[in-house]
């Protein structure tokens, strides 16, 4: 098996995570650059690699993957030899599931309406409760830490520490001295920094 | 390593379908009922459990597993030997891993945003894109079926089957032929019918 990815990105998105994590895995991708300006995710082309029109999106061995924790699910057990994700069978396995999930059922629809300022839908329908029960749960596991499943660093704080790191800048999400060091942290990595220099480079590429 | 899994369970709520999961698996688990009318779930000993106060959570080894998707992929790998999952390496795979997520991650959003009858956000900031779009890409990979991701029957199913029947019937999802087919292969397993026969027992103990 190659592991050869073909890996749809548009500069400046939600999809920077996943460049994030195909760099902390060295892993072997074909870049696809998104004009979002000239609105390609619309467009046929892209339409017909992923029908919701958005990215991040990879395809691999024939089959196409989206939606953040899935992607972040699938690479880190596909370059399992990085160490980046708790095998099957480690305890830590559960948590780290847990945690990715989090991230798209409960972060990002706070999010959403957070940052619309509209009211979340009552508690006990709202797949995420209240945004005090998202903040208070991130909260007091990070406050655990060094990283979010414990003393391990994994894919999970990739997506986490980029997500929070945005988040916090644009001030949608409180800045706290446990969230300040948590995101610190991550993004000092080589790979991170790497990430972040590279998709400063693609978005040029793509404004020239 | 011992099999045996706290389940943590509401009747008649979004964890029926931890409960047919299980009862798909064969799995050895030890059921603890939340009463929601006694609210139950916002109590300190249930917060201590799942902090987010929701159903469904399950413990195994020590360590929590919330969100659905997790939960549905922890267990599913955890009995492998029942084949409801694509192993890793398996090209099916991340097409599973992409559609339990989706669940989480565009589903949900798009009904909590559908049955309060409110806007979504703008189409490139919301998670989902548009209503139509979630719609068109289930209805597109459901009518090449039999299953979601095509021939094999897996935990994915059981997600999306019992959220689809329930949706339907609450009509917040438009019964194609389409859907009402997949529905009805899914909730006819005999595992399913188990599981929907044992949560109406389950209410009349809380309701006793
Ligand atoms: N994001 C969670 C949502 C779970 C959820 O919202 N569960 C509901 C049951 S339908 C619940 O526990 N509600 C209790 C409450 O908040 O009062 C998941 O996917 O597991
Ligand atoms: N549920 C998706 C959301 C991805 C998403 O919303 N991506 C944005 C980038 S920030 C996008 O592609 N927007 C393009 C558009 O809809 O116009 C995931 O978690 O991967």
């Amino acid at each position: 098996m190659t592991h050869k990815i073909d890996f749809y990105h548009a500069p400046n998105s939600r999809s920077g995570s996943t460049l994030a994590l195909l760099e902390e895995l060295g892993a072997d991708y074909a870049l696809h650059l998104v004009n979002f300006k000239r609105g390609e995710q619309r467009q046929s082309a892209y339409r017909a690699i992923n029908p919701m029109c958005k990215v991040p999106a990879i395809l691999h061995d024939g089959v196409l993957v989206t939606e953040q924790p899935a992607v972040f699910m699938y690479l880190a057990d596909l370059y399992a030899e990085a160490g980046l994700t708790p095998a099957i069978g480690d305890p830590l396995r559960g948590a780290y599931l847990r945690w990715l999930v989090f991230y798209g059922s409960c972060f990002e629809p706070a999010l959403v309406d957070r940052s619309l300022k509209r009211d979340p839908a009552p508690p006990s329908t709202s797949p995420y409760g209240t945004w005090e029960d998202v903040m208070n749960t991130l909260q007091t596991q990070l406050a655990k830490g060094p990283y979010l499943i414990g003393d391990r660093f994994t894919a999970a704080d990739v997506l986490w520490g980029g997500a929070l790191h945005w988040a916090t800048m644009f001030k949608l999400v409180p800045e706290t001295p446990e969230f300040r060091a948590y995101i610190e942290r991550v993004i000092a990595r080589p790979a991170m920094q790497r990430a972040a220099a590279k998709d400063a480079e693609f978005l040029t590429q793509l404004a020239a």
